[in-house]
């Protein structure tokens, strides 16, 4: 977990008496690279998409080459969703440029695979998640056995040892559920890599490594169509920022985001936020022609995953309490790490509000 | 909760250039009082204990003109236990300018009656406190009920209505525990004010009105003999807090307080600092001659207060957790309770740090 200094933030002040633009002063990190002045949109989108597509292949070559369940096939599940991501981005933000029909349909089935595949991924680092903060909470090294309140240990048949016991049955029911639930998406991950669907999605990839097909307005020159699309983009991020409880987030130890049911609406505008920000770096990333991530963005890109890893974990340790016929001393740990993950996601809402302040585009 | 602004932290830098004192500088608001330059330690002691004995007789006063269990008791019991802390603080500090065997013997009672008096307040207080807690838990603005998961909520006998459930059945759990323990409270401290030994206590205490038995040392002159008890006191305080995990608590969000079990070992220090800090407060109200509190001072230990009762209060959301045959949703409750209020403990570290650093007397 970040542990920022608060006395070190660096608040970097917009640029006075300069006209007020619509969206805030562009960053001079998103100005397109050395390009030649005629160079047309379809010149700067073409060697992006082409690049991610090598990066898909190379994840299905990683796949097939490696077993089920080894640590080659986790690396080819990442390449393959960073790779169907930034494509799907792509076509998403720049689909002005592109043969819009075209762009629609492999984004639909873009969509479908990263979904497939997200979800086994998404099942394992909820058990770790879950497991680390079980054997933090249970133990740690402040010998937090040594210091269960005496009274009421007499005629308690729970007693201190109880919740202990209750921490181990907790990271055993947990653990049976979502084991069920990763060999279910491993299973339907694995069925999906082998299907037609999934072929007819890998040929229309591998093309990208050679030719996108464009529309018309890939044609005009870069430096007059690039920006639109990227700036819709943009405005739709920080509309969303907009709306966040950003000043609450800032007070550490607001308690907003715990209650002992889930509090999934009020989880919402950050989760879509999360969804806007990957979007806009992606954008980002083809006007700058790299993979280089912007470093504070990917901060707060960082801070909104661990946002939504654990509001998600939350929700696994409340539905878990839920399990028919569970013992009390199961039930209490679940409940207890139930609001551990929340004070997580209100520590995830801290860490972003904080990244953000730092971006150079300020919040209007 | 007091939510302050990172970026509004003023710290007050020490003098530079200064030999270093083994304390740091003295804080200017501990120096005493214009006094005749020949004051003796006496005249400077006396009226303060004078003015103490005259609110304990005021707040005996108010107890016998209140019935029981009215806000006129209430009020009294608090006058009582503040002018008792007060008495018993400064006996304590300044016992070498004072009768040494009288002040030993009266600072015991004090410390019986005070105790006595204590604890039918922190019952009644922890219960309040839990019950707030349940109550922005299990609903606040949030419409939180609406939030719960929909998995598994089919076959489950308990579902979301059950959290609920669980949470009116964990707050009728806590209120039937703590009313039990305050009634209890409240019959021993009305024992107490009826017996010979509070008798007693009050003929000592109302003579301190007129007389304060002072030692040799009374005699001499205040300012070669006043400021040493208080400075033990002080350095007895930086050394606790020196001791204290400072740099963790002032990174928010860093987990530290919350285990499953109440963790009391590591807060023990903080309360020993909570102890010596309201010695050093009032050591320093005799210096300064007034009531008046030092408020960065004031708000240190509010916060060392606020972590005291949140400790507390965890402590008996976890006992009631091994009340022996509680329903699952209600140990679930108590157990997202206890991590509340242990949020509520790292909560009141962080405020203590940033009160502490605000202090003009550098922590060395």
């Amino acid at each position: 977990m970040p542990n920022p200094d608060p006395t070190q933030d660096v608040v970097r002040d917009s640029p006075q008496g300069v006209a007020p633009d619509p969206l805030g002063p562009r960053d001079p990190r998103d100005v397109p690279r050395d390009l030649p002045p005629d160079a047309t949109a379809g010149e700067v989108l073409a060697p992006y998409l082409h690049a991610r597509s090598a990066d898909f292949l190379r994840g299905l070559r990683l796949h097939t080459e490696s077993g089920a369940g080894t640590g080659g096939a986790e690396e080819a599940a990442r390449t393959l969703r960073a790779a169907a991501r930034r494509i799907s981005g792509t076509l998403h933000t720049y689909r002005p440029l592109l043969d819009p029909a075209w762009a629609d349909q492999l984004r639909a089935e873009l969509a479908w695979l990263s979904g497939t595949l997200a979800l086994e991924h998404a099942c394992t680092s909820r058990l770790v998640r879950l497991a680390d903060a079980l054997a933090r909470l249970a133990g740690g090294g402040t010998a937090a056995t040594a210091a269960v309140p005496a009274a009421r240990a007499g005629g308690d048949p729970e007693g201190s040892r109880g919740l202990t016991v209750g921490a181990a049955r907790a990271g055993a029911l947990l653990e049976r559920q979502l084991t069920l639930a990763r060999t279910r998406a491993h299973s339907a991950a694995l069925q999906a890599l082998g299907s037609a669907r999934f072929h007819a999605v890998a040929d229309a990839v591998a093309l990208l490594a050679s030719e996108v097909p464009l529309g018309p307005a890939g044609a005009a020159r870069a430096d007059e169509v690039l920006d639109a699309p990227a700036a819709v983009v943009e405005r739709r991020l920080r509309d969303a920022v907009g709306v966040l409880p950003l000043a609450r987030a800032a007070a550490p130890y607001n308690a907003a985001a715990l209650g002992l049911t889930a509090g999934e609406s009020q989880d919402a505008p950050w989760h879509q936020t999360r969804g806007l920000l990957r979007l806009h770096r992606y954008a980002a990333e083809v006007l700058r022609g790299d993979g280089v991530p912007d470093p504070v963005l990917y901060e707060a890109a960082r801070a909104l995953d661990r946002h939504r890893d654990a509001a998600e974990a939350a929700a696994a340790a409340s539905a878990a309490a839920r399990t028919p016929r569970i013992a009390p001393a199961t039930a209490y740990a679940l409940g207890v790490l139930h609001a551990d993950q929340r004070h997580e996601v209100e520590a995830a809402r801290f860490a972003f509000q904080r990244a953000w302040s730092r971006t150079t585009a300020p919040v209007r």
